[in-house]
């Protein structure tokens, strides 16, 4: 997939996405604004793309996924929603818009939030083409990633792990929650749905996995060197924050050994699939040089 | 179903929860703990209940349903939890016990809700000796059932609502969200899972409906004639604090009237369902002389 090809995608996404929440059937208007607000404020739509090219990789089409891969963008706007509350990360902006609490008031938020985790699952089962049992398995892959032993989890040690420094072990298990299980769902679903076979799941699987760790050590890493104007926030605020990161627990360079090292396992375990997954091994690369 | 064994039940089910929850795997402890704490609080398990009895008044085996009947009552419990909280209702106690967040503080609060609603998904799927096309018809009811269009849209209205007097449409589009669309749900759930055709869904779709209705005015009318150490609030709150019930909407003789008249017109719904029915038409007419 070319980069003209992404954006094509994402357009399309963000068209389906709008058109998944159906808001003239809802109870509450302001819930729909709400939910629609969080939904179209951009982002790289990143677990979608995973998904689709997933797909892809395994000779499937990855477009003919559209609503499991709307569905994974639903749950992570939902878990951004919750995570910048007061209660929790108190954010006020986010891709340099207000946050949905800041707009609608915490308590529709959390409904927000709510309703978008809820519907999601709903517009899983609006994937046509699809034999049931496949769709049983889509929605346990998700419900186990985005719950207490996957994302959700992830986002509650970050909580108890707030201003102080945990153990490497401890913050592996953060991040293989918080954001590596939604990343892993993601290619497996779209492997699951593409129809792979068990060795071609094994090797998504394992792909994913390195793809949320240089994800997580990449961003760390740009905490430190990247570029305040793109990142959209002060460099070296996890050092001042006392936040354990890869990079406070260790040291830039290993860091930046570390992502080598995420990036070349991925792409490995990818060789033999051939062209249809080429993309996926560009954007596991590319990883390297993240500006954002 | 006689009261002994609905207390039977309620034991079976509570034993489930707490199976279900699977602790040991889970990446958080104090998730884990928070989630734990709301699901084993007590509650009449309501949900599960009607769900299984459903699937009884349709010749099938309530309690071979147990997994999804348990996720019902996860769905319901994470609602309470979310509803207590400091942006949404700001309850400290919840049947005699601190609510979650008074105990695990806000964010863990929202953590735990979250897990239980995304867990519920997983735990459905755990259901056995059911066709995967009906697995998805029931994921489906569910996810529609507690989203947007339904609890979530209730809860968004009660919000919007806070301390005004709306007009009896919308008071009856809150509660046919907030508590009617889960009750709902579980009925047709169990009829669904026991195979009911469709003749049988209709007639217990009008129960459901009936039921909800009863529910929410015989809860109304409590507020005013109830006993207050047996409700666990002060009576005559609503009305103080202006909230729109179908008592202060219309008259206390009105709302009594329009409960029996939900009423009849549930256990008419079963009329021809026979013996396995008595138990939901009994369970219905009790709403009439509710003490809590």
């Amino acid at each position: 997939m070319k980069k003209q090809e992404w954006n094509e995608r994402v357009e399309l996404i963000e068209k389906a996405l709008v058109e998944h929440l159906g808001e003239k059937t809802a109870l509450s208007s302001t819930l729909c604004d709400s939910m629609k607000y969080s939904l179209t404020a951009g982002g790289k739509r990143l677990r979608p793309i995973l998904l689709m090219a997933a797909a892809d990789a395994v000779g499937a089409r990855g477009l003919d996924f559209m609503p499991v891969a709307c569905a994974m963008e639903m749950i992570h706007t939902y878990s951004l929603i919750h995570d910048d509350l007061p209660a929790m990360d108190n954010d006020d902006y986010r891709r340099g818009k207000l946050t949905n609490h800041k707009l609608y008031g915490d308590g529709m938020a959390v409904l927000a939030g709510d309703a978008l985790l809820t519907q999601a699952f709903e517009v899983i089962l609006r994937q046509e083409n699809v034999a049931p049992e496949v769709l049983v398995q889509v929605v346990r892959e998700i419900s186990i990633a985005a719950g207490p032993n996957g994302m959700v989890g992830g986002q509650a040690i970050d909580l108890e792990s707030e201003n102080k420094r945990i153990p490497m072990e401890e913050l592996k298990k953060l991040h293989m929650g918080k954001t590596g299980a939604l990343f892993r769902a993601s290619l497996r679903c779209g492997a699951i749905l593409g129809g792979a076979d068990s060795e071609q799941l094994e090797k998504l699987t394992t792909y994913a996995e390195s793809f949320g760790l240089a994800f997580q050590i990449t961003d760390d890493i740009l905490d430190v060197i990247g570029d305040e104007a793109e990142i959209g926030k002060p460099v070296g605020s996890d050092e001042r924050n006392n936040k354990s990161t890869y990079v406070t627990l260790t040291s830039l360079e290993t860091a930046q050994k570390l992502a080598q090292e995420a990036v070349d396992e991925g792409v490995a375990a990818l060789d033999g699939f051939g062209e249809e997954a080429v993309f996926l091994q560009d954007l596991l690369k590319s990883m390297l040089n993240r500006k954002k």
